[in-house]
């Protein structure tokens, strides 16, 4: 029973090796085609480039009436300019008519300027009567009237490969007329739960056991982070039956995600199993909460073991899991969360040189600043830490703790 | 044709006045029962109260031996302790061992405490042979040890109506065995582009036309802030032809939301319909961009008709629509967007006091401070000017402008 702790981890990894370890194994997963309006948070699988200028032609941006700047010069109210009205543009129609000096054309917003024109005086800043326009004002050349291409000029890389798409982006991919883009294939996951103690909401609680809290939470969070979830179990201590839903999961899953099962205890057969079927590629980080995790490859499918308290697995799931869901993605960004800067309410000390730090805090706004308060906290189980919490900051290895008033940046968790 | 200009807004309301006014006539929605690993992103529709405690007894937090705080006393590594073995309890199982002093028994992180313990001694801390433990570290009571309820007290209110739900929420729940939870019912809305210009993407541009974004971009929107689009739509600006969809929408949908044809030009139709069928709540909104907004109301559904140039519809929806759906999902917060606090990398004046203005502007981290640098636009038709920003610096309306190096608060794009 004791020899399973000689497969243990003897020394810890930094979360930067790990990290560089298990990249160097990745691959990009290939592209799909989707339609543009259904490609919300998915990724870019391509640089686009437009092909064609926006906007696509001269428009008015204002009501009005197209003009020459030169028959404005020097009207005011009190000196209106006037001239002749030969026709109207709408928005969606072009026009045939030419203008020439003491012609103006009634324009609306959006619509093509005509030839001859060099500016739009707004209606607000006109008066007509029988055909007759009196300009109120002077303009410029060039003023009211947006250009071709002076958004975007034709041949422009307009967004890049790796983008998470959002409505922003997708308008833009719209308004160049893509009704179709390349986007990322989403990686199959498969998240477990592993441990005798667990129960599945919806059943009665039995001494000694809690409700498996773990699944859901790591399944939701693959979707923030762009994958699919195949798979959601619970799995009893069995060397056998993890053994076989390893083997089973790895065969249409790209990623096999296990909380608990993982550190030294009698029954942590999971670094056993991996041992046995594939490859460790690292057993032990050098993080609090997360210092058990398990990285392990077999055949194409990448397997972490996250240990089984909730708070370690949510913050292993940020700093491991989420960056590989992201990698594998092509996302030029793999840690997507937002990052506020505050100032720490408190000294927070460390107790162990050696470590990353996790620590959770709560986003105060006083007088135009943004505190950061840590969360009193009992252990990594404690769930309520992360729901009362907005994010977490993180202490670097080397630091003995942080000052209270220290500027820190907060990693908002992902949303 | 001139005469549509009479019902235009001669006077601005301010952004709260209209929101105050929009907000006091919204209803919640119903609430439906859903599965809970399944609410990511949903509104909680009601407070949720824990029946039981958390953890429900008390555990153990590491891998070891339970035992009797007062056994440990003294001892070091060159004065152990020794105490016998006389069992092992597992995770989820439980025990009728009673332990006494001189004693200890087997522990593994989450099994349940046994009676007589009152701490846990790490396994790293001891040594066992023959049954016979060595313990090398001395421990006050309680240590390693999670007692019931640490987390979370029966009786006690864990998440409040309103909550939207993310992964950390759906494990608390999870947690405390809630397999079903009441969420509010997402609201049904309508996405219509009005203009004669608008060509969907797919098809050949025509000269004087463009592609339609607008209701690719809202749609999405909308998704973010928890709504349910069931009806995207280009329609001609043609009275009759907008007029049946506003009624034909009204039927189906709780809210509606046009973009284009809400200004004072000649095609600008929407204004008269609302003023026929329904009421007119507010036209005309003291914000740049965004000022031609109209707000209306028809028997119980919401029309929102927003300014045709993209980034106006945008920000238009951010401060407005969205901020409506919340309220009807009965959010606790109404605005979701992120804020973050930064310096701003030039001056900005604004072109005219008393309108809200809304800046544009894309963060960077230079040595550990966040700068807001300010996106230079040509117009609010320009959609790159989004994709190329991080989020919004508002300007409040009694400002000349905001000065270079002020601290100010960006509302960062949705997510």
């Amino acid at each position: 029973m004791e020899k399973l702790r000689k497969i243990g981890f003897s020394k810890l990894t930094s979360l930067e090796d790990a990290l560089a370890k298990l990249f160097s194994r990745l691959t990009l997963n290939d592209l799909e085609e989707i339609e543009t309006q259904d490609a919300l948070n998915r990724v870019l699988g391509e640089n686009v480039i437009s092909e064609m200028n926006i906007p696509p032609f001269d428009r008015s941006a204002m009501d009005g009436y197209a003009v020459i700047a030169e028959d404005t010069f020097g009207a005011s109210p009190k000196n209106t300019k006037k001239i002749k009205l030969i026709g109207t543009i709408e928005i969606g129609e072009t026009s045939n008519l030419i203008l020439n000096h003491g012609e103006g054309i009634r324009i609306s917003t959006g619509a093509p300027i005509p030839i001859g024109a060099n500016v739009v005086i707004k209606i607000e800043d006109t008066e007509i009567e029988n055909n007759e326009i009196s300009l109120y004002t002077a303009l410029a050349p060039r003023r009211n009237i947006s250009y071709a291409g002076e958004d975007i000029n034709q041949g422009t890389q307009i967004l890049n490969r790796g983008t998470v798409l959002k409505p922003e982006h997708i308008a833009l991919l719209s308004s160049l007329g893509f009704v179709k883009i390349k986007v990322s294939i989403k990686p199959k996951v498969s998240v477990f739960a592993s441990g005798d103690e667990l129960i599945e909401p919806g059943n009665v609680i039995e001494p000694g056991k809690i409700y498996n809290s773990n699944t859901p939470m790591i399944s939701n969070l693959v979707k923030i982070y762009g994958g699919i979830v195949v798979r959601g179990e619970t799995v009893k201590d069995d060397k056998d039956v993890i053994k076989k839903k390893v083997i089973e999961a790895s065969n249409d899953s790209q990623v096999l995600i296990f909380t608990g099962g993982t550190s030294v205890g009698t029954k942590d057969y999971l670094p056993e199993i991996i041992h046995e079927t594939g490859d460790v590629l690292v057993h032990g980080i050098a993080m609090r909460p997360g210092s058990p995790v398990l990285i392990g490859v077999l055949n194409e499918t990448f397997i972490f073991c996250l240990p089984g308290t909730p708070v370690a697995a949510y913050v292993c799931f940020l700093q491991i899991v989420g960056p590989t869901l992201k990698k594998i993605l092509g996302c030029t960004t793999l840690d997507p969360r937002t990052k506020v800067l505050a100032n720490l309410k408190k000294d927070v000390p460390v107790s162990s040189l050696g470590f990353l730090h996790h620590l959770r805090v709560k986003l105060e706004i006083k007088e135009n600043q943004i505190i950061a308060n840590p969360v009193k906290l009992k252990g990594s189980g404690v769930i309520s830490s992360l729901t009362e919490s907005d994010g977490i900051v993180e202490i670097l290895p080397h630091l003995e703790g942080l000052k209270k008033e220290e500027k820190v940046f907060v990693k908002l968790f992902p949303k």
